[in-house]
């Protein structure tokens, strides 16, 4: 699979979004779709389809259009979510226990295989979330020694998300998703940080319809 | 205070960013910094915060940098926080309810006013969630004309989503935040939509994380 040397992050960042249409679309049973109808399916025009799908090489066939069931597999390909990374999340209150019950972590390329909290009543009632017991956090270092973990779910509060990350850091975890609503540093050459700040995405939200309502 | 006619997408997502990091270096009592710091602190480069800030008028001074608690209120302003939008939230299932009790709307600029589920042993438990009942999505209708809403925020199930968007359009209701793994059509003029794909996230760390091993 030819690979261009630099593919940009808004286009890794449009990956998922194909894949998940051409599941749409194979789940619907069609097998072939021109760049023009993919385009006006996911409000993208049909150029821009063309170009992102050049970083990897094109998969397209001119007067054909798309094989959808051949660029599925090309973008799973691409997207590597064969790999069964394994992740660990820390910090089970309301919103992390959300997140281990409700994501598809492996549809997405992960296993997850740990949860750490701190509070000792949550971890002594051994009550499992997806079939896994809540670890103390003060059994994090230990479990990193033991299993492979290739990236931390953070889900601590905003205040413990800097100190949280440094400690992962020093088990060797360079890879975060981040749900605090705090922007962590990582100094290490081979970081790779996704701060998911969900409040952003609200604020965005409230610009949009503020402009809306002054063009009425 | 001056406005553009047209301010890119990628800007309007940075805002929110911007406001963050001015709001922390206030709480430091930090009053003034050059756009070289602020930058630095934002993994930005001074010359993409000046771009981006002149969007809206600039509010740098050559040779003096940023006033942060003048650009911090700016950009309050600019994302319009103070206008106390009317959201409802459906479906209050883990996710839903996570987002319910650890979402701090009143900072984003909305006011969480009402909560719906499909559920009759919920509703019937009176349980409160953020000193809201949930109310059966029967009631959603009689609600929306009772009440001002301004945004719906959609926790149903995939297959349930764009039945709900339809529903929810015809109760006058044409900003939506989606937390489905479906993206909703919606065909209005003034529509605007928030399709908020966590497993979107994920699939992009899976490809990163797959970049970095492959170029070690």
């Amino acid at each position: 699979m030819p690979r261009s040397q630099y593919v940009s992050s808004a286009v890794i960042r449009r990956l998922p979004r194909y894949y998940r249409f051409l599941g749409e679309l194979l789940d619907k049973g069609v097998s072939r779709i021109s760049s023009k109808e993919l385009a006006d399916l996911m409000s993208l025009t049909a150029s821009q389809i063309r170009q992102d799908l050049n970083c990897f090489g094109g998969f397209g066939q001119q007067g054909y259009g798309y094989n959808v069931a051949l660029l599925h597999s090309e973008i799973r390909k691409i997207l590597g979510l064969d790999q069964n990374f394994q992740a660990i999340l820390i910090g089970v209150g309301n919103l992390g226990r959300a997140f281990a019950t409700n994501i598809d972590f492996d549809s997405a390329g992960f296993h997850l295989c740990g949860l750490f909290d701190k509070d000792p009543e949550l971890i002594a009632s051994g009550r499992k979330i997806r079939g896994l017991a809540v670890h103390s956090v003060d059994e994090l270092e230990q479990f990193c020694k033991e299993n492979t973990v290739d990236i931390a779910i953070l889900c601590v509060p905003s205040d413990a998300a800097q100190s949280m990350a440094d400690r992962l850091i020093a088990c060797g975890i360079t890879s975060f998703w981040n749900f605090t609503h705090f922007d962590i540093k990582v100094a290490h050459p081979e970081a790779i940080v996704e701060n998911a700040h969900l409040v952003d995405g609200l604020m965005a939200l409230c610009y949009m319809i503020n402009d809306m309502k002054k063009s009425d």
